[in-house]
């Protein structure tokens, strides 16, 4: 191959790395910890926010737009989030610069310095609910279902491309409902559309559950979560759906009049997803080849390589190749045809299988002669010679069906990386040497949970919905519990 | 009407104030200079963005994400952009707050000052070039076609929703060229873009030109334009496209190596459009019952109002109105059935007025009976009774016949104020008693051109492409002219 990548075995970090660079996902910019999001990553978070954006429509959801900046002073209105969020943040304390006379280039004007400073938005529940304030006085105003996309900031110390930089982007969801029971149902509702959305569209299998209260979100009563295991064996949280009760309607003072014209507070949810589902769909599915796409999120689902000796036989080629490309085209499945002189086949073959093309095809005089094609699935990297006749149905339904083997065969490597531990030593092992998700009971206590993860830097990724009640003992106090919870290392 | 406008006639600048805020469109926020883009705006900015970006797309372009942030130094590197951009801007200092341990709340932690201050991008040519360095090696590596959707920070002292905030939210195309010529035909390609959308869907007839030196984009070479007339006579710049030169390519390096092999600096393009648009469209065509919406740019195309005593005839009308409902929406039409029980018709009506819904349905049982329904127009605010034979056809059609008038009507408008000025007395009486454009000849100086704004406020709008040759005086100086520019005041 043109691009060589490390391999998983040797290092999957590294490997990581290098996929995301050489299939043109996203790079490093000037800035510490941003990056940037190169033309085919953003066409794959393009597929993402035009999925996500239907679902979301489609379960009564508005977008809209609230200001990057957050006056500081918001922060501390709520206890738990300022702990959670304001304190690794960008802070804007100027609005000018002025010519510098001495060095050259530009320096801080001094005398425009802000009477309050300016925080770059973590996350936007603050700004918010200061607004909702004068959108909501009667139980007419609700619910209010909105959602938006938008670029967030979190100053991290130790930034990976697409899983943790101190710029992302996402879509953070803010409703606000009469009724608690209302406000859950949402937040319900809104961790099944991640889940659909991860399963159906990412073929990525997860887990739904609630997170335990040390790794609930600041300010949360409850957070909903989808966790899906990584080929290395760690967890990704993928999607998480907060119920906020009314925490954030006392800290901004938003009532309403119900029917009864009784003055409440109001119930809220909030709920994201972000561009670490980019780190999330690589790590799931790719191989020392490249990436593996879903098809359902893949730019380009079917690229045709013609193999030639001369302009005849691609013109030949070309003529063959428009019908197809046509009949593709009209079944909605999008597909390139590579007529592209300065490359020989052979390095297309491998840069195709580096960005994940599910499907490729390649055409030469022979194939001309015989009526057919040679058809390679990017999944399984099996070769087939086929006959024209009814490619553009058979390329529709073995989409599908790559579709489902991608997430079929994900949803193997997480059954047989799933496992029980029921003593300390049996989970320490798993976790040190085999790594993958491990059920184990737990007592329950915030206490136990750090200690777990102080010594095997192991967290309880979720306690899983509908999860079986059985009796059992904590695996690390020994106390009795009536549930596995789900452990595992995570990014 | 509930919700009272200001006049056009009494107070222009507070019936668009007023309209923006009513109809929902935007407010102000906590945070001084930014709007909050309500769901209704958003909506119509999205139906915006939807189409630009299929023109985009259909033109070659891909999109990609760039840092929020900019290093100061990169502002230095292009003298003119420098002094263009770099002055009134938001600054990033500090990366982290701590509590405060004396007073509550969080302060800004002094230990955390970055070694070189960020700026929010105003713009991101300096971030994107910067970039670009290390992908462009080769003629084989361009052009670069490249889009970005963003939000961007002007530090604004005077602001207006939609027409001026201090953060917008915007696109900004940025494309790399091996030549002078390909990069000119870009900029005219992308200026043309600008036009179709502005009077296809917005439905508000441009003016395209080339802007004076004055008035040109910081670190260009030319700034095509597109110029709108607001119905108070003032004019809107819509859209605008650079052709850059090698300025930034000189300023960051970026070279490539021609079909000879030889070292080359690139030639550059950018181009933008913004949420001004907004602000465009309310005022182009809205009138004192509210917005005016162009069909193709109407979150809801169509509403339903039913008028009713009791739930029986609601029922009745409902059965009815499903199948013209479903019709609507298999044309592709948007269709809103308003049946909340808690408004009145007469309610319902002024505030779709307000909304720019531009095609109206009112059914009752009377029409039950006579197989009719009233249909209004929002755009000539004309009633009539239809048959509810073919109904949905006639929608159709009528859709169009709208977007059509609504164009028509602001074209009428322009012509009717677009006024030649011969003499200096001339232009000022045009410009202070009637506004609109004014076509005059000007000595091509930029002293001039600053005289005349300095006494009159007016600015040079642009040069229009393809612009009549006529031999003339300065209206200011008297010096020879060829031709006439476009002055007006404006946003």
């Amino acid at each position: 191959m043109a691009k060589e990548l490390t391999s998983r075995s040797e290092n999957y970090s590294q490997w990581y790395q290098d996929l995301v660079i050489k299939a043109d996902l996203a790079e490093n910019s000037a800035v510490r910890g941003c990056m940037v999001i190169k033309p085919y990553g953003y066409a794959i978070w393009e597929k993402m926010q035009a999925e996500l954006d239907r679902m979301f429509k489609e379960t009564g959801h508005v977008n809209a737009y609230f200001p990057l900046f957050i006056p500081k002073s918001f922060f501390s209105k709520e206890a738990d989030h300022v702990e959670g969020f304001a304190k690794e943040c960008a802070v804007v304390t100027h609005y000018r610069l002025k010519n510098d006379e001495v060095n050259g280039g530009v320096v801080v004007d001094p005398d425009a310095k802000l009477e309050e400073e300016l925080i770059i938005r973590p996350t936007s529940e603050t700004i918010i609910w200061n607004t909702y304030r004068n959108w909501i006085q009667s139980h007419r105003d609700l619910p209010l279902l909105i959602n938006q996309w938008a670029n967030v900031v979190r100053w991290e110390m130790r930034t990976r491309l697409f899983l943790r930089t101190t710029e992302f982007l996402w879509q953070e969801g803010h409703t606000a409902h009469a009724t608690k029971q209302e406000a859950v149902e949402e937040t319900i509702k809104m961790i099944n559309v991640y889940s659909d959305f991860a399963q159906n569209y990412m073929a990525m299998p997860v887990i739904k559950g609630v997170k335990s209260e040390n790794e609930r979100f600041a300010g949360a009563i409850e957070t909903y979560t989808i966790e899906a295991l990584m080929q290395d064996g760690k967890a990704l949280q993928s999607g998480t759906s907060h119920f906020l009760g009314q925490n954030f309607a006392k800290a901004f003072d938003v009532k309403f009049a119900n029917k009864e014209g009784r003055e409440e507070y109001v119930w809220a949810t909030s709920w994201g997803a972000s561009t670490r589902l980019m780190g999330a769909l690589v790590m799931a599915h790719s191989d020392d080849h490249g990436l593996v796409l879903p098809p359902r999120l893949a730019p380009i689902q079917v690229v045709i390589v013609p193999v030639y000796k001369n302009m005849e036989q691609l013109e030949n080629i070309r003529n063959k190749v428009d019908g197809i490309v046509a009949g593709l085209k009209a079944k909605g499945i999008s597909v390139k045809f590579d007529d592209n002189d300065n490359k020989k086949p052979g390095w297309k073959f491998a840069e195709y299988e580096l960005k994940g093309v599910p499907v490729r095809l390649a055409i030469g005089p022979r194939d001309l002669e015989n009526n057919t094609v040679e058809l390679a699935r990017r999944d399984t990297l099996e070769k087939n010679t086929v006959s024209f006749d009814g490619i553009t149905d058979h390329i529709q339904s073995l989409l599908e069906e790559i579709q489902t083997n991608i997430f079929n065969k994900a949803l193997n490597f997480r059954s047989e990386n799933t496992l029980k531990a029921d003593t300390w030593d049996e989970f320490k092992d798993l976790i040190k040497n085999k790594g993958g998700f491990v059920l184990a009971h737990w007592d329950g206590t915030s206490e136990t949970e750090e200690k777990i993860k102080n010594e095997t830097k192991a967290t309880i990724r979720c306690i899983p919905l509908d999860n079986e009640q059985e009796a059992g003992n904590c695996i690390y106090s020994g106390a009795p519990s009536n549930q596995r919870v789900l452990f595992a290392l995570a990014y």
